[in-house]
This record gives structure tokens, sequence and C-alpha cells, in this order.
């Protein structure tokens, strides 16, 4: 199990190699918001996002003897390349399986981190017995994208730096809006600040339609996607809530909010021009129901956490061009 | 004058007011510059560039009856931003004489700001004496963008943060690039690190056609730009380096370098894709340098200033789109 002192653990084996992230802030997107809106900007984390803290977390926790041996991952491209950066920082070979339909600057970024990639069929193939019958034959340890207790740990750290941070702000009490696929980040984020910020509430932000969390923590058990892929926010399309996430995310989150893929085109766009950072449509979710679901917040501060800016240039060039901030 | 002591109570007076912004790096850029580069992205400082550093130094340190008459500026954008932003956090009225050719994203973020915006014409127009005459007229102080011990201090702050940050990294000695208009970042951090890390060497960083301050610290005296304007990197075209900042960089720094706009511009798209942030044309000129200017610097470690974020949507579009990562 994951607990505040298994986050803090991994917060100092993390020490000089994960970045701690700023805390943005500006005047215009809290006029627009009509309260104060904090940035947790992991986009601007290695490799790109959060994901690099929980794969640290994972493979500094690995014995010598496994490290050898290996890592492999499946992943639609942040967690691959956080599991390649972590692999060779600790010299350990590594095996990613992607879908084909990954954007190509994650497939390449996870080239250049020196993996392996190995490209699945979303629709047709099984990733997980894909990625268990590698796993077995190279002797290589699998590292899950979310249900594994150091990997929320790790992302658990980034909880650890906004109670820090919101505590330098002077920002007492919060709702804490955090992009959410498997909900790993969430559910990690939520343990930490319920030990070290508990007036602070996490609250999951999903792209509409691939809302399996919030219909989940609505009904009380595991909600399923309709479908496995048709949103722009590539990075959170998991199929239902974790196995060790979801019971997490029940007993500390508030209710889960959604918003449209336009809405996470706008919020990219309000990000570029008025805290000039670089997010992707799955990473903007969160802003994006910081901007526009108002109604759906508890009054005063809200912090979103930025989770990824690893984005194609053409999406990107849509986002700001459609949308002027 | 400006030294150390000064810097030091200008970072002082700015804690809590003033980002503390990260230190980026990325092994893609490491790779394609054949060394370790390491950007400070003072785009993500408030009002989006490391101009609120020298504003809030200047204003901080003036008396409260200047205060309530009030501050003014003249500026192509961001000292206008900075100027804008640190006059309404005292509750001092701001008028800010601005180009009519300076972008609109920059016109409109003073104004939202606050401040009471008159524009002039960059050509006819002689902007410091339309600046006096106002000044006089409502007894307002004038807030230079480069030649004043306060404002040197404010962004010497810049230099305090290089220091510290990479003393963390384990950068033991490095080549410092500076995007460089009248010298006030320049020479500001110049001072800083002379105190605090005297193995590190400021090199100033131009536009091609603009680098009156690389001329001027080659030739010994003050050179000037044949033209005012011209460069995509309408932050950084000052006519001729500043009275004060010149001798300190005569002092204290290494050759000047010059980049031309493509470069600037390939670099705000490496930027973009490598470490997510949001570069300006004139805030991505020591970046350039970094990858494009590498026969020119000393082997080792190179740390470049990113010194702001304003860019037009338009603009940056053809940055990524014209020069893919």
């Amino acid at each position: 199990m994951t607990d505040i002192y298994r986050i803090r653990a991994a917060a100092a084996r993390a020490r000089g190699r994960v970045r701690r992230t700023p805390l943005l802030s500006s005047a215009a997107l809290d006029a627009r918001a009509g309260r104060r809106v904090w940035v947790k900007a992991e986009c601007l984390q290695v490799t790109g996002s959060f994901k690099a803290r929980g794969a640290w977390a994972a493979v500094s926790a690995m014995e010598t003897a496994a490290l050898a041996r290996g890592v492999l991952a499946f992943s639609s491209g942040n967690h691959a390349q956080g599991v390649a950066w972590a692999a060779a920082a600790h010299g350990a070979p590594a095996v990613i399986l992607m879908p084909r339909d990954a954007p190509g600057v994650k497939i390449e970024g996870t080239r250049a981190l020196g993996a392996e990639v190995v490209l699945y069929d979303r629709l047709t193939e099984d990733r997980a017995a894909l990625g268990a019958a590698i796993a077995e034959a190279r002797g290589m340890t699998l590292i899950p994208p979310y249900d594994h207790p150091e990997v929320i740990a790790g992302q658990g750290t980034t909880g650890l730096e906004i109670a820090a941070d919101a505590a330098e702000a002077g920002i007492d009490a919060a709702e804490v809006l955090v992009c959410c696929g498997g909900g790993g980040l969430a559910s990690g984020i939520a343990l930490a600040l319920s030990a070290e910020a508990p007036t602070f509430r996490v609250r999951t932000a999903e792209p509409e339609g691939f809302d399996d969390m919030a219909r989940s923590l609505a009904s009380g058990g595991w909600e399923t996607n309709a479908a496995p892929t048709g949103s722009i926010c590539d990075a959170i399309l998991t199929p239902r809530p974790g196995e060790m996430t979801f019971p997490i995310l029940q007993d500390l989150a508030g209710a889960g909010l959604a918003v449209s893929d336009e809405e996470a085109l706008r919020a990219m766009s309000l990000a570029f021009a008025h805290l000039h950072v670089v997010l992707e449509p799955g990473g903007a979710v969160a802003l994006a129901a910081a901007l526009f679901r108002g109604d759906d917040l508890a009054a005063g501060d809200v912090i979103a956490v930025a989770s990824g800016g690893n984005v194609e240039a053409r999406l990107f060039v849509e986002a700001i061009m459609r949308y002027p901030a």
C-alpha cells in the first residue's frame, strides 16, 4: 500500500533527478475564472510530464539483479518516456509497448531516450497479455502506469510540492484539480494532501465521454468507458479506474469533473498566452475544469495540475489559432 | 552604483512577489548542442519576462509620497508590463509610453495591468522628451528600462538564482548567455555572478544587425545600430548600450554573440518541443546562441537566459511550423 511515508521516501530518492516544478499563476487567468487559479506546471517535468516521478520511484526501488534484466511498460506515451528515462539513468534496458496510434512526438521521444519500442494495435491486441509475454521471456519487470504502490507514491510527490508551495503562497484551502486517466496522479496527490494539507480536496478532471472515474465515484463501483479512443486527450484515455487508485479516490476525492475537447484546446491557448507554458490536451483538462466548471467547484482558490506538455506542433497550432486567448 | 549588496537587498524585497524561475534542461537539447545546455526560464516570470524583477526593485525602493504621484516608463512592451504590475501592486498610478508598432499582445497586457498607455511613433517622435514632459507635468517618477541602479539590481537577482541552482546541479563553471537590449539584465547578472559564482562568465546575445553591445565590447566605445527597427526580436532593439550597463559588461563580460532571426525562431521551436515553454524571439536569442554558436563558446556547460515569452500566436505558429524540432 501507498502511504505518506512511502511518498516521502520516493521524494527523497528523487532529489536532484526529478524536477521541482513551479506553481504558476496570472492575473488574466484569475480574472477569467473569477477566483485565484494556480497551475502546477508538470509539463516542465523531466520527459515533459509527471510520469517521470512514478517511473523514477518504481525503478529506483528495484534490486540490482532485476535492474540488469530490465523493465517493461505499456503506455500511450508519457509513461513510456518516464520509464525509458528512469531505466536509462539506472543503466537498465527498457522495452515499451505503445499503441500504433500514439502521437509520433511521444514514440520518437521514447526511442530517443534509448528504449526499445514495440507497437501494438489498440483495438485488436491485448496489451496486458503482450506485455506479460515479453516480461516473462526476458525476465523483465513490468512497471504498470498506475496500479503499483511505488508509482502512486512517486506521483504523490507532486502533492508534497503543492502543499509546500501553497503554504508559502498563503493558500489555506483549495480544490486541487488533477487530470485523470487511471488515477495514479490523482490518488498519489490525494494521499499526500490528506497528510500535509488536509483542507485541500482533490477533484479528478477527465475528457467528456471518457469520464470513467467521475462515473465510478458517483456510482460507487468500477464503471467503464464506452469507447477506447475518440478524444484528442490521448494521454488520459484509460478504459476504467485502477484497482488500487479508485478506492483511494473514493475515500479522499470529491466528485469528478469532465470537459470537452474544445475546452481543453481553449485552456491550452490560455496557458500559452498567460503562463507561457506548452500543454498537451490531456494535460490541460484540469485547467479547463478550473476555468469552465467554476460552478461545480467550492468557492476559493483552485489549483490545477497541468500534467504534461508532449503535444504535436500541428495540434498546438490548432489550439492557439482557433481559440485566441 | 549597483553592487552585490544592492542586488541581495532587491532579492529580499522581492520575496513572495517575484517568481523564482526554474533552470530547465533536456537530453534532446544537450544532444543537439553537444554539451549540457541549461535554460533559465524567465518567460515563466510574473508578466512573462524578467522585467518584473527590475520594475519591482525600483518601485519598491520609492518613498510613499512619490509612489502616490505615480511612475512613468517608456518601453516596447516587457518593461511596460513589469512597471505596470509593480505599480499596481504598490497602489501607484502608472503611465506607459509605448511605440505604436509594439506587439498588440504587449500593449493589451500593459492595459490589462491597469496602466494608462500612451502610444508614440518610434521613427518620428523622441520618447525621452515625451516621457520627461509627462513626468514633469504629473510629478511622476521615471523608471528607465536599464540605466538605473535599482533596475540593474533587480535584474541581477536572476544571477543569484542561477548561481544557487547551478551549484545544486553540480555546475562548476559555465558560459551564461543573456539576451541583450540595453544591457540591464546582462549587467545585473554579471555583477551577481562575479560575487556568487566567479567561474561563470556572461556573454551577451543579440539579433544580427542590432548587435550594438557586441560591437561596443569589441571596440571599447559606445557603438550604435544602423536602424531602429527591422528584426522580429522587438524586445531587445535598443539603439546603443546603456550608460551604466556598458562599463559593467566591459569589466565582466566576454565577447558578444549575435544570431539571425531564423535562428531565434528555430530556438523557439526547440524550446516548445523539448522544454514546453513559450519564448518570444527576443527571449530566444540566448538559447539560439547556445545551440548555433557553439564554436564561439568555451567548452563545458552553457546557461541560456530565456528572458521573455510575450509573443503573438501568429509568430509562434510560424516558428513551430516552419522549423519543426
